[in-house]
């Protein structure tokens, strides 16, 4: 999306690849929403790094890391020897699959770039393909959220609140994002309307990146505390609910999404507003049988217990902000059944989540019955 | 309560008097968790600063403030003249009740106090019942919070986990607490049981106030984010959920209190968890006829984007944490509706929030039908 830097408005993905210096192209989220500042990583050691401090995060954004990392990895070999080429190739491979290892969607995007350099019988060759393929990754994860924008557009009228949660938006992804897609098409189409970013505590992801996305875009915006959307909903000041995934059931229709996200379906429920989800086909779990097999992650308690954020000077530091003899729980997901869901918007169009199985096809399921 | 400083435990109220340096002396709250420091306020101005700066806050507590002020400024009058007296003592109201314009529970408590003054004739008499019904006042309150507990300890079994929102503890009253009360009743019987802290943005007196007050009285709990007790209900983790209340319509049984209390009572009801609020007699309105005629006060954005906290040195600091450019809604409350609640605690009994009009002549209504 276009970012402003010093006064000119310019295009950026999230993730990039520079060919001449074979360095993988990243912005630093860790330093936004007060700084925007491109990262390059120049050899693949460096991108796995970057990957596990989160100087990228989101699915779709780390797993087009992991696929520049391979293809640059692959490049970076000096040699004649096919088979230490593919032991090189290896470590390369698992140094970026061990950056973050709870998520799967690098160890796809990885394969998937693999798969392709098999036919290729040069070593030259392969380190063609493998940037190929990464490009190819990449270009497919922008195209995808530019199918979920197109689909998801039509359930925002002029006039309308939105509410999101977290940030599923193009820092998450290669471009556009998933929950943010309907947004910036309905911008694009010269809809006006209202989001309110949940701040989404701990980590502020809604306050922070959804905000700056949104700031950014000149959509209409803004940031409320998590415990504040209730009384908005009361009040009949939201209409549209529209949330990312981090991991869709497709035999079940359940979701699993940033710690909170279930209590907005439970509220959008009870007031009757359409609460929607929207993913990337590689979002959706075909093999996962009920939600309860989903492991829910139990982040470390310091983020509940403070807060990061930047001094008066400019300075980033963490605050401690709970009674310090305190403990703190700290799940970081939760799960939401699919009686909660109004829709999936999915780049093949809006299912019901009730029925993604029933559309598998579709939505890209390779296996068997 | 008791409070451990610097090895030994001694009890404590928020809100005392020093009779013989005529001074109000207070916990501050402004430092806690991080440090228990008294503040004893020399005269009726520094008095109303304290209350207007929120070294004291809770309904409870500024009233109990405020009574002791009227109480301090009475005493501090030097001369013979009943008139001058008086128009002394009305510059001491009006300056204590101008600390927190939208408080009502201030007012009462300085009513209570003034009302006894009218039969006394001299200047030193006064002085004497001031004193007198600023004590009556705090025991009063005392003694309600004690029956609250008496009360809603039945509630909590052995083994229990107990979901509270934002500080209805001691600290808001002048001991013991509303939402707190049974916790306390039920630890003093011998109950072993758990608590959830909301940690309550965006001000944060769960993780602050609450944990240090349980924490205090080595009762077991954790601080959880505002977003994650939807996922805890789903696990079947909540067995109870107690809050207090700002305001409760004596007419209607809604219930005003901290933002984020109305989504955890519709969680507890989808998930067949009794709710309860706990109230001393003074929150209940009985004048409005409606839960929208409840003004919702929207407080300063700045709340939202960012937070308050220590930093590694221990010098307290506020931290910008939002997108820099984002605006921020902050209501401060919302109403919960009686059907969401199991019932309402009360130094009078346990009603069913439908009921309060019906058992108004227990609960103190002193108006008419």
């Amino acid at each position: 999306m276009n970012v402003t830097v010093g006064g000119g408005s310019r295009h950026y993905r999230t993730v990039s690849f520079d060919r001449s210096g074979n360095r993988v192209v990243l912005i630093d989220q860790r330093l936004l929403p007060h700084r925007f500042k491109l990262a390059a990583m120049p050899d693949f050691r460096a991108t796995a790094r970057a990957i596990q401090n989160m100087v990228v995060r989101g699915a779709g954004a780390i797993a087009a890391t992991a696929a520049y990392g391979l293809a640059q990895g692959a490049r970076a070999f000096r040699g004649r020897d096919l088979a230490k080429f593919d032991i090189h190739l290896e470590t390369v491979y698992q140094t970026l699959k061990a950056a973050r290892p709870t998520a799967i969607d690098p160890v796809n995007a990885m394969n998937q770039v693999r798969a392709k350099l098999r036919s290729s019988q040069s070593i030259a060759q392969r380190q063609t393909v493998a940037l190929a393929a990464a490009e190819e990754f990449a270009d497919q994860n922008v195209e995808q959220c530019g199918l979920i924008g197109r689909h998801g557009e039509r359930l925002i009228d002029n006039g309308m609140n939105v509410l999101t949660h977290c940030n599923a938006g193009w820092l998450a992804f290669v471009d556009i994002g998933s929950a943010t897609a309907p947004l910036y098409a309905a911008q694009a189409g010269g809809k006006r309307f209202h989001v309110f970013c949940d701040e989404t505590r701990p980590r502020f992801q809604g306050a922070t990146l959804t905000a700056w996305e949104l700031a950014q875009q000149k959509i209409s915006h803004q940031v409320i505390a998590d415990s504040a959307a209730g009384h908005l909903f009361q009040r009949g000041e939201i209409d549209l609910v529209i949330v990312g995934s981090d991991r869709t059931l497709g035999r079940t229709g359940e979701v699993a999404n940033k710690i909170g996200t279930y209590t907005k379906a439970v509220l959008a429920k009870r007031h009757r507003v359409a609460f929607y989800v929207a993913i990337p086909l590689s979002t959706i779990d075909w093999n996962l049988k009920a939600g309860g097999d989903i492991p829910i992650e139990e982040r470390h308690r310091d983020e509940v217990l403070g807060a990061w954020g930047i001094l008066e000077g400019g300075r980033r530091e963490y605050v401690r902000v709970a009674n310090p003899s305190s403990d703190a729980r700290n799940p970081g997901f939760d799960v939401t059944p699919p009686e909660l869901i109004t829709g999936i918007i999915t780049p093949a169009g809006i299912f019901r989540a009730e029925q993604l199985w029933a559309n598998r096809r579709k939505l890209g399921y390779g296996g068997g019955d």
